[in-house]
C-alpha cells in the first residue's frame, strides 16, 4: 500500500482540518498515513517569520478566520480561534511522538486539535494534555515524563530539522514516497492521489 | 440566477487557473460570473509587500511552480513560469476592461493567460496584445487606443481601490452577493456553492 507522510503542527488551523478527515480520505484512497509531528518555528524562523503569517498579514488572518467558520460549519464542528494564536504545540508535539509509537497517535492528536479549535482550550496547558491522556486511558504522568526526556525531546528537533531539509515551508504538508511535496489541507486529495498513482490525471477534470 | 464577481490580476498564476475553467465550473453550478480585472500592485503595497509573496519567500514560490507544473499536466496544459515573474499585466487589465463591456473580455482574459503561463509570451508587449486582439477580430489599434484614454485608465484605478476596499488581499477572489470573500482558486467550488446555497453545507464531507 502506498504510504504519504503527513506533517503536521498543533498551531496550525488547516493542519486541525487535515487531521480530523486524513484517515477517513486516505483509507478510501487506499493509501497509508504516517503521522510526523513537527515545529513550525524554526520553519518560519528560516524565512525570516517572527511568528504566523495570519499574523504579520492581518487582512489574511481575518480571511483565515472566516474560512474556517465557513467550513467547520459545514463539517459539523464548532469554531475558536485559539487566545493567543498561534496556539505553543510543543509539550503535545512530544507526547505525539510516543503516542505514534504506541498506536494512539492520531487519537491523541485529534483530541489535541479538537481542544484547541473546537473547545478553546490551551494545549500548552499540563492540564489540558493530562485530562486528554487520561481519557485515552494511558497513566498521564508516566507519559508525560516519556515526553520530557532529553531523548524525546531530541526527536522532535530532529524531526523538524527533517522537515526543513524536505522543503517544507509551513503546514500541513504532505509527502509521496516519490520526494513531492503537497501543501495545505486543500492539496490532501492530490496528494493521496499522486501517492497511488503518480500523477494528478483522473483527479483533476481536463479543460 | 446568483452572481459571483471574480477578482483576477493578469500575473497571477492561480487566477489563470481560475480563468481557464470558471466558466464551465460556474454554468454547472448555475451562477454567472462578473469578470472584474483589477492590479495586484496596490493590493500588496497596503500589505507592505514589495513584489509577490512568492519572490518575497522563495522557498514557497519554488513549490507553487512544482504545484503548477503538476496541474497543469493534469489539466492538459504545458505550464511555463513567465519571466521575469511576475509579468505586468496592466495593459491587459485595461484592455480586459473593454472587452468586458463589449462582450469578449472572457475570451481575451484566457488568451492572455494562455499567452504568459502556457506560451512564456511577455503580456505587457504591445505586439503581444496586438496579436490577441487580431485574433479575435477586433481593431487593435482602435482598441489599445480606448484603453489608454484617461478614462479607462481611471476606470482601472477605481476597480482596483473597490477591491482594496472589500478586503481583497489576492488573486484570485471570489465575493458572493452577500458579501463572502473567497481568496484562491482552490475555493472557486465553495464560491459557487455559497453563491447558490449561502452555506457550504452539502458541499464539504461531514465529520
Amino acid at each position: 500500500m502506498p504510504i504519504i507522510d503527513f506533517w503536521y503542527e498543533f498551531a496550525s488551523n488547516y493542519a486541525f482540518l487535515a487531521a480530523m478527515r486524513i484517515e477517513a480520505v486516505a483509507e478510501r484512497a487506499g493509501v497509508g498515513v504516517r503521522w510526523r509531528p513537527f515545529m513550525l518555528g524554526p520553519i518560519f524562523a528560516a524565512q525570516g517569520l517572527t511568528t504566523s503569517p495570519f499574523n504579520l498579514f492581518p487582512i489574511k488572518g481575518r480571511h483565515m478566520i472566516r474560512d474556517m467558520e465557513r467550513q467547520c460549519a459545514a463539517i459539523g464542528l464548532a469554531f475558536v480561534k485559539p487566545d493567543p494564536f498561534p496556539q505553543n504545540g510543543l509539550a503535545a508535539a512530544r507526547i505525539a511522538l510516543i503516542g505514534h509509537d504506541a498506536g494512539w497517535g492520531p487519537e491523541f492528536s485529534r483530541r489535541v486539535y479538537r481542544a484547541e479549535f473546537v473547545e478553546g482550550r490551551t494545549i500548552s496547558d499540563r492540564d489540558v494534555l493530562t485530562a486528554i491522556l487520561d481519557e485515552l486511558g494511558l497513566d498521564a504522568g508516566a507519559v508525560l515524563a516519556a515526553s520530557e526526556t532529553p531523548d524525546n525531546k531530541g526527536r522532535l528537533k530532529a524531526q523538524t530539522e527533517t522537515a526543513l531539509g524536505l522543503g517544507i515551508f509551513g503546514a500541513p504538508s504532505f509527502i509521496t514516497a516519490d520526494g513531492e511535496l503537497f501543501w495545505g489541507n486543500d492539496r490532501l486529495e492530490q496528494a493521496l492521489h499522486w501517492a497511488r498513482y503518480g500523477t494528478l490525471e483522473g483527479l483533476l477534470p481536463r479543460l
